[in-house]
């Protein structure tokens, strides 16, 4: 508590909840990539956007760098400190402000945790529709700084599709009020757009005006089993066409072992080599016949072997849990991940050529892909062996994805699908985004950040 | 022809169609605004992107500023050349390139019409939304520039959610080749959406990847007539509540007036104050009981006077017209147009203060109301008396304008909804956005053109 720097950032911004114990540095300090030590000089934790423009006017005059903070689960380094930055946690500013059922919106804190947005939506009756794993922890703010996108996806959208309104606080300590909610707003650039999915880099997001919607027909959730890789794009269509999707997960067999052994219960006496979950809507007899047609469909055509469906929502939880526990059964094995995606149109060549690159590239590690594959995006973890140390596994992985970035690359598509670039991929953005796009992007943050002080060194260093 | 730059052009790209007829100048040279006159340098109407991109190295050379160029049908001077520019006419490049199935978009030059879009997407059994009645010459490039929107914003929102990829020539003639048609795709500042809406000032739109689905159920229109202003929005929340909207469009009888003496019939025997055309959908007897639930409802409460609903194609058509009609039945008084928009939830306020000032303000003029009422967005467009002169009217019109604005800032709405702000509401920008905003736009737009050359003058002056 002696550095000269945090006795002024308590002058500036008298009531500040301010956090130096080592642990807290430790546990603010890393997100859920384990890569990076963390070392941030101390934890600011504002209950107020005042207390925000405080900080940042604060980080001004000191020349301090900011990483602002939500949930830390990311997965790509966003919200890393490792170089003395102070961290902006916005978990005290976790509270519903304001519902209006004529605009069906909900006024929020940046630091209210998406399920707990789940429920504040559901108290109105109605939903807001984005959904992940992750849901207990990570925070709109950081889903909206993400454009986080999950598993509801082929139905509803990204994150950004549910954002009327931010209140942005910038790097200079000014609040800016981003579109105010309205459906029709064409009165320059859309900054609110353009502040989803930056990561950080332009803004401190402190609030957001979220869309909700009615809750979706009842439905059902099915589990099928797939002979082969190859099949898995026919299965999505013959669903697609015939059902109104709500969700539509692949995961190898390696994914359900791990998941199997945390805990959870087999779903088929066989084992198969590739498994889907889809959730559909099912509220009448027609939808359910569909339904039974699409497997028909698939199992008359040899590319289905064995399915499942809920017969209750106990069953469909349980379902849901051997996709949703994938992330959760790998996390000891300290997984090197990657998060890609292409069209859905180009998913079949390019998951044939991965395949093809991964099971040559990694003859010896254990390698699971699981992804939301009706929206094109692929995850790919590569587990580490017990007798290989960080530092060797991240640098073998890092040399099969620079391979696999000329692939997406080749098939114009993204290295970040939803995870973000942070620091684990900003190597890699320009496998993605062009030379003029990459310079313009440097541009952009120098016009809203001109000092590189919000979450420096994320996305790409100035 | 003399003048060197133009000489100069046609060596940088020999192969340019140019015009420079002073009736080609007048009629590239400006929109459905009249309040300028044109007095562009010259018309480029190049056939590829490799010559949008020459054009915008010449200008870059030769100083010289562009106007990007659609179907000039927009009504806030955004394509004006007014001042020595290059118009630069997209109209030859208005081509679908490809269809994917599996994707569900179309690749389409920017300066299709939007009304060959719909053609083009009826021809793989699917639509592209988005939808106004000036369809037959708006371009989906000018579309996109200013983020249209239209009659069926209610329920499939505005250009921006349908837009999956944009190709856009930079004002240093490099070409960006944004998002590519992903559903997902975090990797960095989503500069697809800032170009949505941008006007023309960021880069030249030359090929969008537009997102099509399925054709709506059968539906229905309706058409109300209400006794009051004050009724509007409780007969919008009873049909809201009980249908799927697909329009619900609010005219008022001094519109429907002019339309009837352009030619259209009238619809009840009785003259009414205020009128709404809605459609729906109504493919079940469940559907079309719900409509008819929602007419008694309204009528019992004294909400609604009459109304008719459509028994045919051609009867819905008819009565689409008496709403479509309105803007063509009213351009040879050269309406001034207000074009405001405010959450719905805002409307009933918003509407009874801004019917106050309008009718205080204006009691010589005829003012015909009219909007999209159910995305908050209304028109109010002023008929210049035949005996005040165009100066006088536009100058009368804009002391009332600054006193709308103000009204409009303390609803925290916005000053332009859908036809954006070129060069008729750049003095109002600051009534929508904030003084930050507006700085960090005006700095964006120096990141993106530093010279200045891409439609200067339209948003704001930098």
């Amino acid at each position: 508590m002696t550095d000269s720097r945090i006795a002024s950032l308590q002058q500036a911004c008298p009531g500040l909840k301010l956090k130096t114990d080592p642990a807290d540095l430790e546990h603010y300090g890393r997100d859920w990539t384990r890569r990076w030590t963390p070392a941030p000089l101390a934890i600011a934790l504002p209950a107020t956007v005042e207390e925000v423009q405080a900080v940042m006017r604060w980080s001004a005059g000191e020349g301090v760098a900011v990483v602002p903070s939500g949930g830390r689960t990311g997965l790509s380094g966003g919200a890393v400190a490792a170089n003395g930055e102070l961290v902006l946690s916005l978990e005290r500013m976790n509270k519903a402000l304001a519902y209006d059922a004529v605009d069906r919106t909900l006024v929020v804190q940046a630091g209210m945790p998406l399920e707990a947005l789940h429920n504040a939506a559901l108290d109105h009756g109605l939903i807001y529709p984005v959904d992940f794993a992750a849901r207990g922890s990570c925070t709109i703010g950081g889903n909206i700084a993400t454009n986080a996108g999950g598993i509801r996806v082929i139905r509803y959208g990204n994150t950004r599709e549910w954002i009327a309104g931010l209140k942005v606080v910038t790097a200079s300590g000014e609040l800016l009020e981003l579109n105010k909610g309205l459906i029709k707003n064409s009165s320059g650039y859309d900054f609110r757009q353009l502040l989803i999915g930056s990561e950080g880099t332009l803004g401190v997001i402190v609030e957001a005006t979220v869309k909700l919607t009615d809750p979706p027909p009842a439905s059902n959730v099915m589990l099928l089993a797939l002979p082969s890789f190859e099949v898995l794009m026919q299965v999505f269509a013959a669903f697609r066409a015939r059902l109104q999707l709500q969700a539509f997960e692949f995961f190898t067999d390696r994914a359900l072992e791990h998941v199997l052994a945390h805990g959870a219960q087999a779903p088929f006496d066989e084992v198969h080599p590739y498994y889907v979950v889809t959730e559909f809507a099912a509220n009448d007899e027609a939808q359910e016949a569909a339904a039974m047609a699409a497997f028909e469909d698939c199992m008359g055509n040899g590319w289905v072997s064995d399915g499942v469906i809920s017969a209750s929502d106990a069953q469909a939880a349980q379902l849901w849990r051997l996709r949703e526990g994938i992330t959760e059964s790998l996390a000891r094995y300290k997984p090197y991940k990657n998060d890609v995606s292409v069209r859905i149109s180009a998913m079949p060549a390019f998951l044939a050529e991965t395949q093809a690159l991964i099971g040559q590239a990694y003859p010896h590690f254990d390698v699971v892909w699981f992804g939301h594959i009706g929206d094109g995006n692929l995850h790919i973890n590569v587990l580490k062996p017990d007798d290989t140390s960080d530092a060797d596994f991240v640098a073998q992985c890092e040399q099969v994805t620079k391979l696999l970035a000329q692939v997406l690359a080749r098939f114009d598509g993204s290295i970040s699908a939803e995870h973000g670039i942070g620091l684990v991929k900003n190597g890699y953005l320009d496998s993605t985004r062009g030379p003029a796009e990459i310079a313009l992007m440097k541009a952009v943050k120098r016009a809203f950040d001109p000092q590189a002080r919000l979450n420096p060194g994320k996305l790409f260093d100035v």
